[in-house]
Order: structure tokens, then sequence, then C-alpha cells
């Protein structure tokens, strides 16, 4: 473990990678020989103007975006835009469609808010398990004339992923992705999707800043009677800077991506991430006293979700994993007992320390585990 | 001028203070002997929930915010509010009406915003002399049976400034001001507001966090028929965490407070702001070379703007100043000339230079602006 710090297993915000961190802590004070600070610098200056351009450019290197998709940074989170995607491409008479697939509390929380404006059909659901796979082909239930089909990506409460887009569905239905938590964990064939949709905190940066990645012409199918920051074509033309925008989150996000540069790209980014996933998926597979929740087709490689077999146990867990620097181990208060999420910025030693203290927990709690069966 | 850092006049995102950035180097690693950097932490762990508790109850403290007041940390800057406001406190059927003051570049565009809500007024406006005034009671025109009346407390491109609120708007209407660019540069008292919104980026912190402090029989007047995330009573209800908020900025502007604090509060940072700005105004009045924009009556202590008697000096100026160490003095596109944005953390130092910077141009450009005469 580095110097004062611990594992951090959160959902989110989450653990960043230590470089850039420590780069941060210098340009707080003063950036680029500038005598003044990131967090101090204009929108509009000079500094600001290389930070942004190569936070663009080096997203758009790691995620190989074509040039006819544009890198928006906005603000708000995914919350935003899950009434943003309904609001700007449904139409104001409420008579458009579009497919859902709910697969999590995310999806379900984005299916809410876009009733507001439209026909919204869930053309695939695991609710029915509590979010424990993601629908395959032959329970899915497309929709002819749906303006877009949502999905999401990855579960961050439940820990279950897409792999890659649904290819069953429609051919020229844009998908919409909310890949908040799985973003450019691997290589993205980003061609197949309309529109990718990323808050900042698992894998970029900090919270308060959204990516997202939109194709031109979708952007400019957008309704044009909003108000002007809800039109994603405002944020298009003025390139991220409409009005002022969250410039210390981009400034982070820009280190993250060349972090992920400097570690080989989204190729040797997933080949630690699945490396990461596979100690603990490996573990939970050869023993009987955790439980995991997600089907082995539909696991998520961000996070990963168990439980111990009663919830005493698991509160046991947390607490003693907690003091033994195995921190934020807690699962989300939908599904209880503990969650594993390990970003690219998740240290593999963590993972293995995490499995070592699996493995004593269980031997120690035999007996419990036991009595409640 | 502290080690590598140099005067730093720019607008927004601007200056902070040096012991706040300090604090920030050590807990973006570490914070709170918690293991885990202030970026990384999950937005609902008990470290984030006492960052939030304290920057919530400093900033009551400090703007003396009764009870019956919210204190809401929310995204998108001030830009978001100028649509959210008119959504919110207007009917569904546009039939309502609402008075602005125009009195600078942003309740010009606040205004082109609420105008797809309902009946806009402007009840009074400086647009006539490019902004250098706050309209008089003699020029304002209230509209019966308002909804709300806007200000912008201070014009951030133009340098003017209104004193309080105005008095003479009908009794009961709520005044809403955007007080982005003076939030807590001197005691406020905020019984006479209805709501206050500030991006934190001039006053309070980074870019990419809104305060907005908000009576709370007001909030629930809004409408129930918008986007979750759109509805104030949202994010009061939620405490500012519905959905993940932008944690370091809550952050920042939490150490910000307490930084007011440890300076004495708003009366003595309203003392030290008033000696900045006197110190620049006495040298603008002595003088005959440099003219000001704002009409005495109505100046800014926050955002004093000036010209050379040519552009091509004006030029002159800003280069030949940054040279010497005084940063971002270039004046908005809208106006030109010079702005010195003096913030609360601003030191009186780089005023002084500023002025005695000011007096050697003079001396050697007399002959050009003669010239020009």
């Amino acid at each position: 473990m580095p110097e004062h710090r611990v594992y951090n297993f959160s959902a989110g915000p989450a653990v960043l990678p230590e470089p850039v961190l420590k780069q941060a802590q210098k340009d707080l004070w003063n950036i680029a020989g500038s005598g003044v600070g990131i967090l101090e610098h204009s929108h509009r200056g000079k500094v600001f103007d290389k930070v942004l351009a190569e936070a663009e450019a080096d997203c758009r290197e790691v995620g190989n975006i074509p040039a006819n998709y544009k890198v928006l940074f906005l603000q708000g989170g995914a919350s935003q835009q899950f009434f943003m995607v309904p609001m700007n491409f449904l139409p104001a008479d409420k008579s458009g469609a579009a497919d859902y697939f709910e697969t999590g509390e995310w999806s379900a929380k984005a299916i809410a808010e876009a009733k507001m404006f439209g026909r919204i059909n869930v053309c695939g659901s695991s609710k029915d398990t509590n979010y424990s796979y993601i629908p395959p082909p032959s329970q899915r239930k497309y929709t002819p004339g749906t303006k877009y089909c949502w999905i999401e990506s990855n579960s961050t409460v439940y820990g279950i992923a897409f792999k890659g887009v649904p290819e069953d569905c429609a051919k020229g239905v844009p998908i919409v992705a909310d890949a908040s938590s799985d973003i450019f964990s691997a290589p993205i064939d980003v061609t197949k999707y309309g529109m990718i949709i990323a808050g900042a905190q698992k894998n970029l940066g900090p919270s308060g800043t959204v990516v997202v990645i939109a194709r031109n012409d979708l952007i400019e199918t957008g309704r044009t009677d909003l108000p002007t920051m809800l039109q994603y074509r405002t944020h298009a033309k003025n390139e991220s800077r409409y009005n002022t925008p969250p410039t210390f989150g981009i400034y982070l996000m820009g280190q993250t991506f060349k972090w992920i540069k400097s570690m080989g790209g989204l190729r040797a980014i997933e080949k630690i991430n699945r490396e990461k996933a596979a100690l603990l998926y490996d573990h939970l597979d050869a023993q009987d006293f955790f439980i995991p929740h997600a089907q082995k087709d539909s696991r998520s490689i961000m996070n990963i979700t168990f439980k111990c077999p009663t919830a005493e146990l698991d509160e046991k867990f947390c607490k003693e994993a907690q003091a033994a620097g195995l921190d934020a181990l807690k699962g989300h208060r939908t599904i209880g007992g503990m969650r594993a999420s390990i970003y690219n910025a998740f240290p593999v030693e963590g993972v293995r320390a995490l499995v070592e203290f699996m493995k004593k927990f269980e031997m120690a709690n035999a007996g419990a585990a036991a009595a409640a069966r």
C-alpha cells in the first residue's frame, strides 16, 4: 500500500491513479509555469485552452472516437442526461417512443424520467431477479419506430454488464449507453453507438463532470425549442464552453486520459481489469461461503457483488475489512452484502489483499455460516 | 508575491485563498487521516458526510442564513439557473409574468432564457450606456402581479453593482439575485431575498458548483411536473445529494468558508474589499489618462473596469502588465479595455502593484495618449 493510503473499493467517487493525484497536487498551486493554479485559471485563457484541447484529443485517441462524434464535457452527472436525452430526441407532443433496457438502479431511474416525454417501452428487464443478469435476445421485445434504445452498459449497483451493444436491436436505431461505470475499461467500438454518457467519478475523474460522446447527426435532430443549456447542439457548437465548464474536472480527466495512454491504452487496461476481476471471481467460484450475485454470463469486471450467508456476517465482514485497510466494500442499500468496485485505477495488489482477507474470514466464520444454513 | 505565483486578476475562475490551496494539496492525497483523497471518497461515506455538513454549517454562519432558507450545492453554473428559475416559478401555461433588471451580460442572458416561460418585463435597464449604471428608482417600472424580480447584483463584465436589493420593489415579490460575482464580499441580509444564486468560481471555489440559497416556501411553490433534477424541492429534500454532487467543489467551498471565518467574517472581508477597491478607484479619480467605465454611484467593489485612451494602448497595457506579473487584466470582449477582478482572495498588495504599474504606464505613454485626443 502506498504511503498513508488504503485500498479504496468505493463505487464512485472512486480511487484515481496516484500519478494523476501527485500531478494535481502540483498544478493546484501553479500549472505549466503560469504562476496560477489550475482552479484559478479563466476557462477562456491560454492555459485552459490547452488543458481542454489536450483532454479532448487524448479522449479521442484513447477511445478511438471518429470525427463524426463530438466529445462534450458537461455538468449534472448522468442524472441530468436521464431527462436531457428524451427531452431532446422525443417530439414535443409526446407521441414518440423509446426502448429502454432495465438492468439496474440507474436504468430504472432513467426510465422514470423518460416517461415524462413519450411512450417508454422496457424492451428487456432483469428486475425479477433483482438485476442478476442481462436479458438475453430471447427475452427482448423491441418497439418498431423507437427513436433510440437505452442501455445501462454496466450496473454499478448490481454488478452486471452488457458485452457491447445489443446487436439484435433494429438497424439504424441509435444505441444510447449510460457507461458511467465502465467507460474506458476496455476498447469500445464507438461507431456502434449514437451516444455514450459517462459520469466521470468512476473511471475518469472527480464527480461533477459528465462526458457525452455523441454522433453529430443525432445531436442535430434534437429539439430546438428547449432552454439553450439543455440542447446538445449548444455545447457541441461551443465545444463545451457555452458557459463556464467544470475546469478542474476536465483537467483531471485529461490527466487520467494521459495515464491510460501511459499504461498502453485500453487494450492494456482491459487486460489488467480482466486479471483483477478473474482473481475475485475465481475465488468466488472456488468456495461456498460467499454468494455471488451476478449470473456468470452477465458478470461485470468493474463492480463485483457478493454476500455472506447472513446479513450479520456481511456487517462483520465490512467492519473487519475496513480495519484491515480494505475500504468501502459495503454493498448498495438495495442489494446489501458487499461490492468490490475495481475500476481502472484500482491496483491488482488490492484485489489480492481482498481475496486473502476473504479466505481468512471464511475460515474464522465457517461455524456461524453453518449454523445459519 | 508568494513563491511561483503572480497576481491573478481573472474574472472567474479566479484567485483562491492560498491557505485553502495548500490544504487542498494535502487532502487530495489523504483527507482526515482516512487513507483516501478528497476526490475519491463516496459522496455517501462518513468523510464526505462531515465535509458537506461543515460546508453547509459554515456557509450558514458566514452568511447569517436563517433556518427558513435552504442552502443547496448544485451543478450547471448560474446559466442553468437562468432557465430553472422561470421554469419552476412561472406557470406551465406561460401566463405568468416576471420582472428583470437588465444591468449586464448575465441578466441579458437570463432574460433571453426566461422568455420561453412567460411574460418577461425589463423593469430597468442600463443597456443604453453599455451598462455603466444601476437604473435609479425614477427609471424603474415594475409589473403588478410579477412572480419574482430578478437582479444581477454585480455585473462581472461591466463592473457595476446594486447596493442591496431594490427596496422600491412591491412588498412580497421575491427578489431573485444572481450574486455570482459578489456573494459573500460583504455582509448580506438574506431575509430580503427569495433566492440567491452564485456560481462558485469567483468568491467561493472552483467552477462547476453553484450555490443556491432559497426560502423554503418559495421552493415549495415550484412546478411539480418537471424532471426530478430540475425541481428545487428535489435537491432541498435530499440536501444536495439527490445524485452525486460535485464533491470537490463542495469541499473547496467549505474550506473557503472556513477561511472567511478565520479572516473575521464578512464584516472584516468587506473592510478589506473596500480598501482594495478604494485604492484603485481613488487613483482612477485622481488621473486623466485611464477612463473608468462605471458611473460613480454604481461602482462594483469586485470588478473594476477602465480603458486607456486608445484600443492600441489597452493592448499594450495588458501585455506589459502580464510581463510584470499582473495577469488576466484584459476586459470582456463586449466592453474592451481592462478589468481588474479583485475578489475576496485577491491580495491588497496586488492592487497596490497594479496602481504603481498604472502610474508608470501613464507617464511612459502620455505622448501617445495626447496624440490620440
